[in-house]
């Protein structure tokens, strides 16, 4: 059926607990002053009597500070530990550990400052205000790790009331390398992102976001799958989100269960927990695109996913095409602070997905869909894209 | 009368505004990695998948996170941006410049990871709320430039509810160097804390933190003036605080102007904008301490002081004996948080207060009463003090 063999699976030598906590002693990050304070005439033009002079003008001129403050290149990256990988919630201080080593991603791909802010909160409106009233210290703000569907209105409120870059990285991070993703599995197979019969398996934050981003991108037909089955407008006590999904996908009203939902459909994008069976991928359209992103098990076996799909693409980092939003995110930050844009547009993150297949079709092939996720080339690509079509679009 | 000249003066090439600006291009902060992140092998240790092992471990034992995560030696500097320097009510954004200073301040002194907060916020009951909520991602406290007297009650409330060393610096460190200041000006002049004398210009954060301070080490007669004049309890319209001081200081029962305050006293500290007449200075007992710290103009003219004052110290950098907060806060917090200290109390100061006499009495004159704000040996000094005093009162 396929001529895809299970591929040589690169696998990294197990991680030893020692090995892991020795990496994290005293936490990850290191907070330095940016140039030297030896003399006293440095502390005069750093702090005061010095510093008033910058803070006056910066009071009578806001747009200053992107200049004279670090906010033009501080990304906060703020949880409240609700959904931690796969973890679920665990509360603020252990969820400390991911924003640390998202705050050195971003370091390391983009040359940021990032602010590991994690909240003792988790009530909706009270998690915006506190966020809110935290903004004037940033540039920009990351969202992660905050439970669906909490972080759909925190989110959009946000993005709403805050005049600077806001992005749930869990929903737009992953949904913008799998757009990458599927791009080039498209351009491998020489079909045509309309045609497609896409399956997404988990409606919670990046299936949600996911399915707005194929969409964005021209996908028409679009089932979406719960632990309930197909989401389908006859379902009763649908959330506010799921209804919305109800009405936008699933254009041939199917119903029913996995093997409904797979019957016909030529991908697979699994962004949830579950399993799917041998007996779904046996009724899917000949040469299926595979994307099993769940962590640390995809959600199908790799071994049935060779067997079956033309191009198969997990989460894990020991396999071929990796989907990872360490991919995105750097670059998506880095090119809204350079713009000096008020938000994160849905034409800058299809922007940001062009640019990331673009990197990867030098060396394109069904093994290598998405580039590395350490290819230096990729954040600085991403960001040149991004700040583009924030230029494009109020030039 | 004295011995007493107007000493040599340290001047300081004035600042031009191209160089303060220089000074803070693009921010004074920069937030890195602790540790290189090349390999996949590195991602993998750092991020996903062997962070989760750290998240969980924190989970089920929260006393790692002061181990594995930075928060053991990170401390969060807050301000709402409402009593900047001497600005005043600036807000947030133009606040930021001094939070970032005084991180590179933590830096420098005491290798501690500082973050600048400024809060979009101003009333109390909300400030606390924000404040707590974002407390999990730090190991201690520094507020700062808080107007009065919303920042006593933001400070009381966050030491109760909060199990972390919290501390408005504007009110303790000040109070701490004034102590020390003190101390060494009592022993080159051979008098006494408990006999002297002492007028306090200023009801404000740094006014009431003195006089608590001072009380604490053992001083028992202080006037203190604000601008109606002696805070005295026949005086109508008193706030809580201040009725608060008109009990417990003013034991002679002064009552009047400046002039009436300055009578007899033999020790000024100044910490308001007021200017003081030649008039007073003249009612005051022979040979007086002076210390005006009111910046950039001291409220005693500097000729003055140096006429009528045996000891002299001012909040300038380019005059002898600065007395500068950098001299406490980085010890205070490195030291509190070295020692796992759950609050910063009244004896952990009057330690820090010490230890900083002693630093100077190896070099003791009147030109010298406090070390200089670059002296590498105080922070390590104040840390150690300040963890003993601790450990003493918890032991």
């Amino acid at each position: 059926m396929t001529d895809v063999r299970n591929p040589h699976v690169h696998h990294i030598a197990e991680l030893s607990d020692d090995e892991i906590f020795a990496a994290h002693e005293s936490g990850k990050l290191s907070i330095r002053t940016a140039r030297p304070l030896k003399t006293q005439r440095d502390l005069s033009l750093c702090y005061t009597p010095g510093v008033a002079r910058v803070c006056t003008a910066i009071a009578e001129n806001p747009a200053l500070a992107s200049r004279f403050t670090g906010v033009g290149h501080t990304v906060a990256i703020i949880s409240d530990g609700t959904a931690v990988l796969g973890l679920g919630d665990i509360g603020p201080r252990a969820a400390l550990p991911v924003m640390e080593g998202k705050a050195q991603l971003f370091d390391r791909f983009a040359g940021l400052n990032a602010v590991p802010i994690v909240l003792d909160e988790t009530d909706t409106d009270r998690l915006v205000d506190v966020i809110k009233a935290i903004a004037p210290s940033f540039g920009a703000i990351n969202l992660e790790d905050i439970s669906a569907p909490r972080c759909f209105e925190v989110e959009r409120r946000l993005i709403e009331e805050l005049d600077m870059p806001v992005m749930h990285d869990d929903q737009h991070g992953t949904a913008v390398v799998i757009l990458a993703a599927l791009t080039n599995a498209c351009r491998l197979l020489d079909r045509a992102m309309a045609d497609l019969r896409v399956v997404i398996s988990g409606a919670g934050a990046a299936g949600v976001a996911c399915q707005k981003i194929l969409s964005d991108a021209g996908v028409t037909d679009i089932v979406m799958l719960d632990s309930r089955g197909v989401i389908h407008e006859d379902r009763s006590n649908l959330s506010a989100v799921k209804q919305e999904l109800a009405e936008s996908t699933n254009p041939r009203s199917v119903n029913g269960g996995v093997v409904e939902a797979f019957r016909g459909a030529d991908t697979f994008i699994g962004l949830s927990a579950g399993s799917i069976p041998e007996e779904a991928l046996q009724v899917m359209a000949d040469r299926p695109i595979l994307f099993s992103l769940a962590n640390p098990d995809p959600e199908i076996d790799p071994d049935l996913a060779y067997r079956y799909g033309a191009v198969v693409a997990t989460g894990r980092s020991d396999l071929p095409n990796q989907i990872n939003n360490v991919l995105a995110f750097p670059g998506i930050f880095h090119g809204a602070l350079a713009a000096g844009a008020t938000e994160i547009t849905p034409a800058m993150k299809v922007a940001a997905s062009r640019a990331i297949a673009k990197v990867a079709e030098e060396h394109l092939d069904i093994e290598h869909i998405v580039p590395s996720p350490l290819d230096p080339a990729v954040a600085p690509a991403v960001s040149k894209a991004v700040a583009a079509a924030w230029a494009a679009a109020t030039s």
